[in-house]
């Protein structure tokens, strides 16, 4: 059956490297047979900021908590509509590509608000649906995106420090979290400052690479089968089955070891 | 002289704990003699979206580039007035601290988007004044929020994995990118989930640490003399120091050895 695919995407300017990377996506994996629906945040004006108005019929306004709120608005069918629209595309997706230009080592702020509004707790996850048993378990996603550093700035040895460090609260706390399986991330390295040869260099890699997108194998995560049910610890057979090993687990369950090299970066490391 | 304190505040809810904890940090510091300034973004309906609203007289609106926008208008003045009164405060003070409920492991959307708008490329920094040589390498900077999962869940063998990676990209690649000294992050776990006595003690221990803030010592970061002028990588002779060391030099300049523990949570470490 023909995969579905959802783009959320973030860039003022629809001549950006990032809406080149954007069409580049659109139309490959159209080529393929895939449907292919973008979420274009700016274009949509999309509210970015988790308030009180996202809820139709607030039921406690004085004490007013966004995390309950919407948890209870999502059952009864009283969020706004833009959220519900969003998490409609959500639902139907097979895989979910992030593009955007990275901004202060994250999510610029309209993309952060998607994550804030549109993935409500109900929705997305539960206390017991996280993780490796996460709502999303049977969907993937990955993070598309632009820097302005280099790629050995962004190393274990360089100035902004190991580009893993900088993903795992995006891939584990986000990505993860809601049990998408998660896809190396496709880093496009200082293209502002790159020769126009490099930056054709890096989509044309950006293309062959999203042929083979939906078979390629994912980021390496921990089964929620590895914790104690109660605790959210390490089970101690995990850890020592590891005890002999030079790594940790993963970015950022490393037990104190050296990080599993490009942990976040490639797939089965 | 007395010192001067911007705290930006994000929640909804003045009744919450968030706001209690800005509340204990404008009473203490003041009771100190400190002049405190709050930003607080949601009653101030703060714009989290970086578009070409905030710039007057964008250049190149066929060819919008955000961040060279906001920095020739920076330059010439040019910059919506909701960003310049925020960074009129910044200049002002000697330490900012950021009071929220960390949402999907990093900040609120409208607190990243206080982040992306404010700190302009030219204002906050510079290709030069960057880290320890930063624009605001003589104002302090602190985050202070509150979690959902406790404790030990984000650790280095908890589920969530350990704290001082998912803060690593907050930490450094904002605050001391701009040069900010970094003070420890006052990390509020689970207080929703936590017994009222439990929340009282957070909330005495916050006023107590208050008291002494300001004289605190501030978090480990590496000095801009470590790293190469060109490559920005580690000079040799910082490697070659390290070598017989157990750890890394920080969380995210790692040197492929385990994280130096608590790097991102204690002062000295």
């Amino acid at each position: 059956m023909a995969k579905k695919v959802l783009i959320i995407y973030a860039h003022q300017n629809s001549a950006s490297f990032n809406a080149a990377a954007k069409n580049a996506a659109v139309e490959v994996l159209t080529a393929q047979g895939c449907s292919v629906e973008v979420s274009d945040l700016y274009a949509m004006n999309f509210k970015a900021t988790a308030t009180a108005e996202d809820i139709k019929g607030v039921k406690n306004a004085e004490n007013f908590c966004y995390l309950e709120e919407s948890r209870a608005a999502w059952e009864e069918g009283r969020l706004s509509e833009d959220i519900t629209k969003e998490q409609a595309k959500i639902t139907e997706a097979d895989l979910i590509i992030f593009q955007f230009p990275m901004y202060w080592s994250g999510l610029p702020a309209v993309m952060k608000g998607w994550i804030d509004r549109v993935l409500t707790y109900g929705f997305a996850y539960t206390q017991e649906k996280r993780y490796s048993q996460g709502v999303f378990k049977d969907k993937k996603a990955m993070l598309s995106f632009t820097t302005r550093s280099l790629e050995s700035m962004f190393s274990p040895t360089g100035i902004d420090g190991d580009m893993n460090v900088t993903l795992w609260p995006l891939q584990n706390g986000i990505l993860h979290y809601c049990g998408f399986h998660v896809l190396a991330p496709q880093i496009f390295w200082a293209p502002a400052s790159a020769a126009d040869e490099d930056r054709k260099s890096m989509m044309e890699a950006w293309r062959t690479r999203l042929q083979g997108l939906l078979e390629e194998k994912t980021l390496s995560f921990l089964s929620l089968d590895c914790f104690d049910e109660k605790t959210f610890q390490l089970k101690p057979d995990v850890q020592e089955k590891q005890a002999s090993k030079e790594f940790g687990l993963t970015a950022g369950i490393h037990l104190n070891k050296p990080l599993p090299p490009h942990n976040q970066m490639k797939a089965g490391c």
